[in-house]
């Protein structure tokens, strides 16, 4: 397939080296810092380009890997060349490019993307919506060709899966940070607890979370969490965070037990 | 080395284990229920008992690994054979110990362990504390033969450890039960967000949490955060969850942002 990305950001590159490594072939890059344009478009074997109006219309797909506020405005530019047009973004629903073409679908990597770290894109879970039951066939049978987790997903769902990512992906990061603050704070490494972080997620690849919980909480070993409280007396913020999760815990469990 | 399984839990079974391909001999299991000590005995090659009055006093080391509770009644115990005692502790100062005899240590594995889940033992930190530096480099040297990850920590810092484990495992293990449950809610698959919390891990196994922040909160997205906050209003608790910690990564780019 001919591929026109737009962006040049973390998506941008993951998807175009997924795409060009699968056989298709990407036209241009665009990015309206012409730098970023020329160094992903020269490692994809495309032509970089800083305006759209130097757009090649020879094109069977654009993909719009931009920032959320940005995609309907590009959306509006690119609907008169009567092309395919798909964004990226999890919070973003398919109406924003429907106001301008019929043409129109959502080809969403649930993934956290960082330009530096290369990672295997097969295993990469592609979401896909099509406006129409062909499109949707199109874009799946696209998809497919560059990942082994491909999934057909709603608008209305992908709202939910974006929120359930940020618990899945952002907060728990953030707990990794309060973890590696608390330990530098006492001379200790972060070292010592990156095992036990790789360890946590690899559980719940086999196992529902519910069912692997350890920890005081869980246990609700008062004293333990007394102790844990007492600790973090110098950090309110922290104590809160603690609180409230560990009651939240608490709760799941008292749920589980009853529901066996 | 001749050792003492006090405890036949899950970080007894790793722990024995560890011991046994190391070389070293398992002496006796103990159990108050002989089925457990049994089981877990059978596969160490050691004798099970269900009463300390049968302990083996021909041993080098007791290694008690019971809830944090019980630990002080075996220690006493055991004090009469006059041999090196151990407990395996997170929670637990090493002087729980120490008021029986002066020939303690801790040897604390800062893992998550499931008896039905494998893992390389030798990728799991191992704290270690002895009541004198000669005991310190006996259970050093010990460590060193069952793992690749030893470390000195003292029971002031084994405290900060512990509580910087509930961050790291414990809490964010809560998260990602509350993304399934979202996900289950609207008829998706946990499936879908398995490699997104893989990846996450895998991440900081390189780089520092917040050197990867992503999601709304980092970007101060507000209009996606209070699009998620919609999407939670029949869940009153998530949406606590969702604002403290939205808060908290808020806060900590502004501090790195200024500190840079």
């Amino acid at each position: 397939m001919r591929i026109t990305l737009i962006g040049s950001g973390n998506v941008a590159t993951h998807l175009g080296a997924a795409f060009k490594n699968a056989g298709h072939k990407i036209v241009q890059v665009y990015s309206p810092t012409m730098q970023n344009a020329a160094l992903l478009a020269y490692h994809l074997g495309a032509e970089p380009i800083d305006d759209l109006a130097n757009i090649d219309p020879d094109t069977g797909l654009f993909v719009i890997a931009v920032k959320d506020d940005a995609i309907s405005g590009i959306a509006k530019q690119l609907s008169v060349y009567q092309k395919l047009i798909v964004h990226t973004s999890g919070a973003t629903s398919i109406s924003a490019l429907e106001i301008f073409t019929t043409q129109s679908g959502v080809f969403y990597p649930l993934q956290t993307f960082s330009k530096t770290r290369e990672l295997d894109f097969r295993q990469v879970p592609l979401c896909i919506e099509g406006a129409s039951e062909e499109i949707t066939n199109t874009l799946l049978t696209l998809a497919q060709t560059v990942s082994n987790n491909v999934y057909k997903v709603s608008s209305d769902q992908r709202k939910t899966l974006h929120l359930a990512a940020v618990f899945a992906c952002n907060f728990p990061n953030y707990l990794y940070h309060i973890s590696q603050q608390l330990l530098e704070q006492h001379d200790l490494q972060f070292d010592i607890i990156r095992p036990l972080i790789d360890e946590t997620a690899q559980k719940v690849q086999q196992y529902l979370p519910a069912d692997v919980q350890t920890g005081p909480a869980v246990r609700n070993d008062e004293k333990t969490m007394e102790a844990h409280l007492q600790l973090l007396n110098d950090n309110a913020e922290f104590q809160v965070i603690y609180k409230l999760l560990s009651q939240g815990i608490i709760k799941m469990e008292k749920w589980r037990q009853q529901h066996r």
